[in-house]
């Protein structure tokens, strides 16, 4: 927000549909963090009224062969690089997702530099979107959208395999496991969590304050995902959980 | 605005009320500062136009029993916990206030948590206060709001005592006393403040240049709070001022 | 945005105003550095809609005799203080543009302070723009808008003289030189630069990736001046440019 490039954006997108109404999500994303731009994502987006452009920029790889997409939810739309970005927000959504690859250049701006995307095509975009442009327009439908380590689970048989996605201030451990995911292995009343290589048997709660304080439980969080938490206590210093940590769910 | 919680509770604004105009005031209070949040509150909320919705959360009862409340007066709205947060912008604006309890959860998201009221209650609250809910709907009337030490201020005889509440960047100290304080003890010309255990006689002025550079005034800023000023100085190293200071004018 | 001045100047806009849509260029403008808030509203300014009024402070002379003014150009209205800030953008515009001197107290706040015109004349005078308020009733006619010396570009017969005005995080040595004021000693193909004291010979290129990764070129930026650039490389560090070296180009 020191330079212009965020206000160029909006500039661009108020150009195409002038009563958007233009939410900002974040700006503080660490350069080049996919993961937590992704996380931030999908905690804001599933708030927004059905019908809503998610926007989403880390974009490393801007210049180079990265496809720009489009994907579709029931629920609202997402833009951005093919990078991962927006792949933990459509599994947190949940629906079947229809992916576009944006080539037309009929919803670009006239001249698109190799280094700023985001003002060139991923906002304009969004604007198309926002007024009602059908995202088959944009570019021909594809088979599937990047999902990187961070946003996979991976079933086998009665157990979820999945990883530490983020840690919040109260020492929360957030994993890429939806409820969705919960549900394809039944879980009920207790969970067995392998987190690295600790082993826990935790009460799977509505509540932290459904065990004792001090205690440690499993919980989907207000943002959808399993967490492994301590009522009132701080559950990523005790087990000593880092982002990446793989963690095995029956 | 580095992780989503602003922008999940204006999502559920704008899922309430699509066409609400959201001005952010400021995210960066320092954590648990109740004081800080209510001076900035007082300041922004006057130039707002009539019939706004203000909500202002520093909350560090989440969770516990203060009281989630409307204050309605002639001119706004205000939302927030009852902690003192709303106390110095509700006197200044000076009005009648009444005071809502918010308990009918027909106004709250489906699922109220623990941990973030604002997006759970007073998102919604403000939400449906601006799309013109009235806020008897929202619970009972109360008689009284908390007003911390910081927002009160006590007539004995001629004279009105408070406290510093701010130091602006300029040194300015200003108090918690307003232009309505003062003409209940009808201050005209010169005025005594004691300020602490200090005790001056100030010109009371209409503008920092009523005296000659470096002097000592008493002014009401444009914050509509009393201030100890030095018309081209720093009134509060001279005077080694403190937020909290007692302030005593009379 | 921690304290409550950009607040304040919304609630005044949008009290004049009430639909207006409001965006955020920057407030991270180094206190009092004129030349930085130029550059940024130069970059960004372009971008947006026709019709636009762009509202620009970086007022170190509050209080004292400059003045506030609107320029209007056939794409768009700047509003701010006649210090320089809104001198790039107005360049970078490229129009005939005309000048108006703010002195009609019909469009500023009641009351106005020394200390804060940004709330009590150029908030008004912006909101009363946008609201299709002719420029010529807030004030005169004026000839001349101050041009500060990092807004000049001198042509002497068929060279141009400017200076370096920002150098960005690339390294990307940006001049205050324009598309037009190159067109008018008609360069093609090389172009000769001379930075300070170092006489370079550039090929004048529309992409980085026209000379080989490692050599330098001039190119017109997307932001519509003049940079020195090496292709995937960092042409200030190299050249030893700095903020504020003279520029001459044939």
């Amino acid at each position: 927000m020191r330079d212009s490039y965020v206000a160029e954006m909006k500039g661009v997108i108020l150009g195409i549909i002038p009563n958007a109404r233009i939410v900002d999500i974040t700006h503080q994303i660490e350069k080049f963090n996919v993961k937590m731009g992704a996380y931030v994502l999908a905690s804001a987006s599933p708030q927004f009224p059905d019908g809503s452009v998610h926007l989403a920029i880390v974009d490393p790889g801007v210049g180079t062969k990265r496809r720009p997409i489009i994907v579709k939810t029931n629920k609202c739309f997402f833009v951005g690089p093919d990078n991962g970005v927006l792949a933990l927000a459509v599994k947190n959504i949940g629906d079947k997702a229809q992916i576009y690859k944006i080539i037309n250049n009929a919803f670009m701006l006239p001249e698109v530099s190799r280094t700023f995307h985001g003002r060139d095509i991923f906002a304009p975009a969004a604007a198309y979107l926002a007024r009602g442009t059908s995202p088959a327009k944009f570019g021909p439908e594809i088979k599937r959208m990047r999902i990187p380590k961070f946003a996979r689970s991976i079933r086998k048989r009665d157990r979820m395999e999945g990883q530490v996605i983020y840690i919040d201030d109260f020492g929360n451990i957030v994993t890429n496991l939806t409820e969705t995911d919960l549900k394809r292995i039944r879980i009920k009343g207790k969970v067995n969590v392998k987190l690295g290589s600790t082993e826990l048997k935790l009460p799977f709660c509505g509540a932290y304050g459904d065990v004792e304080r001090g205690k440690r439980l499993a919980i989907v969080g207000s943002h959808n995902f399993l967490e492994i938490s301590v009522n009132q206590g701080n559950a990523a210093k005790g087990l000593k959980a880092q982002i990446g940590d793989k963690v095995v769910v029956c």
